[in-house]
C-alpha cells in the first residue's frame, strides 16, 4: 500500500501531516513525500521546511494520492508538469484525496468536472471554475476513488474515514484512540457559519 | 514572540505540526524547529523528515515553548543535554507546553513535580512517576505556564487555548476558522473511555 503525499514550497503543513498521522498506521504501508525536485520544501508560513522523500518524477505509482492544498497550490494551478504528474499517477490510485485547496489541483487537472467536491470555504468559486459542484461537507466521497475534504483540519476526518474504506471500521477505531482523536474545541468558531462575524473580520484584516 | 517547538528523531508529526499550524498564525511571531544538531530529523513514523531551523544549543529563550512527544521522547528521558535545554528554555518561557508524551519529557526535566498533568493515554503511570497527578483532561493548565495536552490531535485544542491567553478569544476563533476547525470524526473512538474494546486490542496486537 503505497501512499503518494505530493508537497510543494508554500504547502498547508498540516493539510499534509493531519491525515499522514492516521494513514501511516495501515498495515504495510509505504508513506512516499513527492515533490517536484529532491531539494527540500518549505511550508506557507515559512517555518517549517521538509526533505522530500522522492521526486514527482521518480514517483510514478500510488494507491492513494494525498494532495495538500495552501497558496502554494494555488500558485500551481497553471503549472503543466504538476497537473500532469496528478494526472498520471490518480490513473494508478485507488484513492486520490485533497484536502483545502488541494481539490483545486485536482479541478486544474480536470479530475472534478461534473463531480460534487469540497474545498477550504474561502476557495468555493475556484473550485467551481473547474466544473465541480461545491457541497458544504467535511468530506466528499465521490465515484471514481475521489475523496476532498474541507479545509486544513478536515483531512483527519477525512482520513479516518478512508482507513475505514481501506482497512475496516475497527482499524479506523483503533487510529483515532491512537492519536487521541477526541476534539474538544474550546470555541464553536470552526466553520464559516457558525464563526462569528469578529473572527471573520480578524481574518479579513490580515 | 519567539515559538520553540523542540524536535528530535522518533517525535510524532502531528504532536508538533497540529499546534504549530495554530500558532504561527499569532501576529509578529516567529516559529523555530529546534533539533540536537542542524541534521534534518525523522518522525517516529520513519517518513517524514524535517529540516531543524536551529541547533538546541543555538535557541536560548522562547516566549513559547512546545514539547511534542511520540517513542522518540521517551527514548531521551535520560538525555541530560536535552533535559537540560528545556529547564534553561523554560527559564526564559511565558508558557512551556507539551503534547502527547511530550509531558515526559517535561517530567524528566522536573517541571511537573507537585502539578497536575496530563499526557498520552497509555502514558498515565510513566507520567505520574515524575510527580505529577495524571489529570483525564484534553487540556491542563497549571501555575507557570505549564500546559499539558493529552494525545497527538490533542495539541490542535492546547494551541487554540494558547492563542486565546496570548492573543484573545477574537483571534484563536480566527485562528480556528482559518483551519476550519469543526472536527467530525466518523467515530466516537477517540479516547479510552469510549473506543471500543475490538479497537483497543488491535492496537494491543501491533
Amino acid at each position: 500500500m503505497r501512499i503518494a503525499v505530493a508537497v510543494f514550497d508554500g504547502f498547508t503543513s498540516l493539510d499534509a501531516v493531519g491525515p499522514y498521522e492516521v494513514l501511516r498506521m495501515l498495515p504495510g504501508v509505504e508513506v512516499v513525500f513527492a515533490a517536484p525536485t529532491a531539494a527540500p520544501v518549505t511550508d506557507d508560513a515559512g517555518w517549517l521546511t521538509l526533505v522530500p522523500s522522492a521526486t514527482l518524477d521518480a514517483t510514478t505509482t500510488a494507491d492513494v494520492l494525498l494532495v495538500p492544498g495552501g497558496p502554494g497550490a494555488s500558485r500551481n494551478l497553471g503549472n503543466e508538469a504538476l497537473l500532469d504528474w496528478i494526472r498520471r499517477v490518480h490513473a494508478t490510485t485507488t484513492w486520490t484525496t485533497s484536502v483545502c485547496t488541494g481539490s483545486l489541483l485536482l479541478g486544474a487537472a480536470g479530475l472534478l468536472d461534473g463531480l460534487s467536491a469540497t474545498t477550504h470555504w474561502s476557495s468555493v468559486g475556484a473550485l467551481e471554475s473547474f466544473g465541480a459542484t461545491y457541497t458544504d461537507r467535511r468530506v466528499v466521497e465521490q465515484p471514481g476513488g475521489i475523496i476532498t475534504s474541507a479545509g486544513v483540519s478536515s483531512g483527519i476526518d477525512m482520513a479516518l474515514r478512508l482507513a475505514e474504506l481501506i482497512e475496516g471500521r475497527v482499524a479506523a477505531e483503533a487510529f483515532q484512540l491512537a492519536i487521541e482523536y477526541d476534539p474538544q474545541p474550546p470555541f464553536d468558531a470552526g466553520s464559516y457559519a457558525k464563526a462569528p462575524q469578529a473572527a471573520k473580520d480578524y481574518l479579513a484584516a490580515r
